[in-house]
């Protein structure tokens, strides 16, 4: 998606070799109407998948997920990071461990929010190790739930974590996927920005 | 804002006496639809305050917020809570105890997304004793931006949080608020209801 990459290149900041802080507008603060057009632009993709249900996991995915969600005209579910005391019991739930903030998590969906019969897309704002992304295809596999597939608005694939899912035969569609980067530089990856024109 | 009283009576669940669990809508899993129109009325209540920032807190916020901003064409700064790696030093902080998980939190905004020339909106889910609001009435103090006010989802009322922040001369909008509850009952204020139609 030739807008995401543009206002990666403008607003995004490379920390170390590693790190992609775009906190301008997808991570700490948010554009609204920029992320509309992420997220139809990630519905558009899984369209003909007959998706009723977003699931993404808390809180960067949130924003985007909603924006998905209003394009597919379905409910979004967002995996919660920790168990909270109004969530008692009946969980699905899968361990995570963040790179970012280098610990151990555990990702939760309350039975109640994913079932047998749903059609799931999964939205996330980075994918870099899919840490995240595993954990939430774990969720769904409990569930007993079909996967549609897995939209993600950055992929860091440097880190690999998409190639040991797409192997897997998850549908994996990233906006902007970045092959290479260091401080003032970012290398997109030539296919995924073809598909986005 | 009778539908949404209309849904807490629908789809709210009451867990002893304090806790609303409204996880079929707003906490964990999303009507994106509905969410849409809880911002805009949000929107609506602080459309003359020349509001240009939504300020929230991850995760449950985030959401509305986004619903909120999309009205006001503004965007979105959600506080975390908790530093992450990708966040270095240049951060408001404030203390926010957690009734919900019994925790000590510290709500956090980089100093970048926030300033002296902000004319800012909280939005949140809840507000019960008042603790995630005050968290964030503080960091819009010290950026030294304009308060517009906070729009609310859901007040709590009998948790009393809002009496102490109105008497300090914020404006505070609760789309529904509880006078009263126990499982299998809620009991609505009147002067909110008729404020919603």
């Amino acid at each position: 998606m030739k807008e995401l990459e543009d206002r990666i290149l403008a607003d995004g900041q490379v920390i170390g070799n590693n790190i992609l802080k775009v906190d301008a507008f997808l991570n700490h603060q948010i554009d609204p109407e920029f992320i509309l057009r992420i997220g139809a632009e990630l519905a558009r993709r899984f369209k003909d998948e007959g998706v009723n249900k977003v699931l993404t996991v808390e809180a960067s995915g949130i924003a985007v997920a909603m924006a998905a969600a209003l394009a597919l005209k379905s409910p979004v579910v967002f995996a919660k990071k920790k168990q909270a005391l109004t969530q008692e019991g009946d969980v699905y739930a899968a361990p995570v461990f963040s790179f970012t903030r280098k610990e151990h998590l555990e990702i939760t969906v309350a039975r109640d929010y994913l079932s047998a019969g749903d059609v799931v897309l999964i939205i996330d704002d980075f994918l870099a190790h899919g840490e995240a992304l595993n954990g939430l295809i774990s969720l769904v596999e409990q569930a007993g739930a079909k996967l549609a597939g897995a939209g993600i608005v950055i992929e860091k694939r440097f880190q690999h974590g998409g190639d040991a899912i797409r192997k897997r035969g998850v549908r994996v569609e990233a906006l902007a996927a970045i092959e290479q980067m260091k401080p003032g530089e970012v290398l997109f990856a030539v296919d995924e920005a073809e598909v986005a024109k």
